[in-house]
């Protein structure tokens, strides 16, 4: 007696969404039944239309409405360079920073064994195979510097050595602006290990 | 050619839950898409449904899919009072105290000048006319001790005022269990305003 069958549902729908819970599930039914019904409409829309529209690239596994996305079909990009990122928000990073001009690969995730994904999850042989089209000569790592992106750093760098290609990695240390005071003890730590020699 | 645009639009379309800015509409709109594409397909499912089946209630104004909802027309509650509540959620709360046995009115908002909610946006004539009908004697305002709530308490009591009805307020004070040296100095001012006389 508490909520209609049709409400319940939606709030139990909403909470499908990360972060979340009941409460928020709860708030946000309302808000868009009281204030927002358009918005809702478009929501239910634009979740259809997205479902059927969007699949995987065949090429660099991030979302797209074609076979091949627009990225990895440009013929203004290097591709005898191939990144790996996590997720396309990372990709979108990496392409604001201006400073690679070469192709990606998205991971869609990342090793991470206490949520049950190893590598046979992140369908890694798809990257192997991308990786040895016999025109990459160099894949850069670009996960997160988390425990789980270094973990799957680590385990493709192991893969990717035994078929003869170069590897490299993203650089750690104190970021740009960074003030030595501020920066953590681990950082700092890195930074100092991972200290480059100065060239005039 | 950042998103495909299907992505783009979805990423867009859940922007309209309240609390949702652009970083986690993206972050909801991959997971959805990479992780949980039924939850998304039930989402889409229950908004629609709920859009076409969910309506006001004729008589308390909550959320229902009949035309009364089962609480007014329920004969076990006492028809002589009506709880006025800001929304359903404080009806639910109100019904887990188990201390009230009438029947209540949702306003689905409160009188807010700052964000252009006036007494005709809330439709009160509606609930003049419910409060009206001949049975209620008691009007119970359970609207929030927030200054919204307070403004829209004050309203509603001078229009029910001239109608010759009984119009109280849920009391305000100490918590239970609550410690002096932890309430607020307002809501302890307050508390020593509305004492009341201790009766043996």
């Amino acid at each position: 007696m508490t909520h209609p069958s049709s409400l319940d549902s939606l709030i139990e729908a909403l909470r499908c969404l990360p972060g979340v819970g009941p409460k928020s599930a709860q708030r946000m039914a309302y808000y868009l039944l009281q204030r927002d019904r358009p918005g809702a409409r478009l929501l239910a829309d634009s979740l259809q239309r997205a479902l059927s529209a969007l699949r995987h690239c065949q090429r660099c596994n991030t979302f797209t409405e074609a076979e091949i996305c627009e990225r990895c079909l440009s013929s203004r990009r290097d591709p005898t360079q191939l990144c790996v990122v996590e997720t396309p928000v990372d990709m979108n990073m990496m392409e604001q920073t201006h400073a690679y001009n070469g192709l990606y690969y998205v991971l869609m995730g990342r090793v991470s064994p206490l949520d049950g994904v190893g590598p046979r999850e992140l369908q890694l042989e798809q990257l192997m195979t991308r990786a040895c089209d016999g025109i990459v000569q160099e894949v850069i790592l670009a996960t997160n510097f988390t425990n789980e992106g270094e973990v799957t750093a680590h385990y493709l760098t192991e893969m990717l050595k035994s078929r003869d290609l170069r590897v490299s990695r993203i650089a750690r240390g104190v970021p740009v602006g960074g003030e030595l005071e501020y920066v953590d003890a681990g950082t700092l730590a890195q930074a100092v290990r991972e200290r480059r020699a100065v060239t005039q």
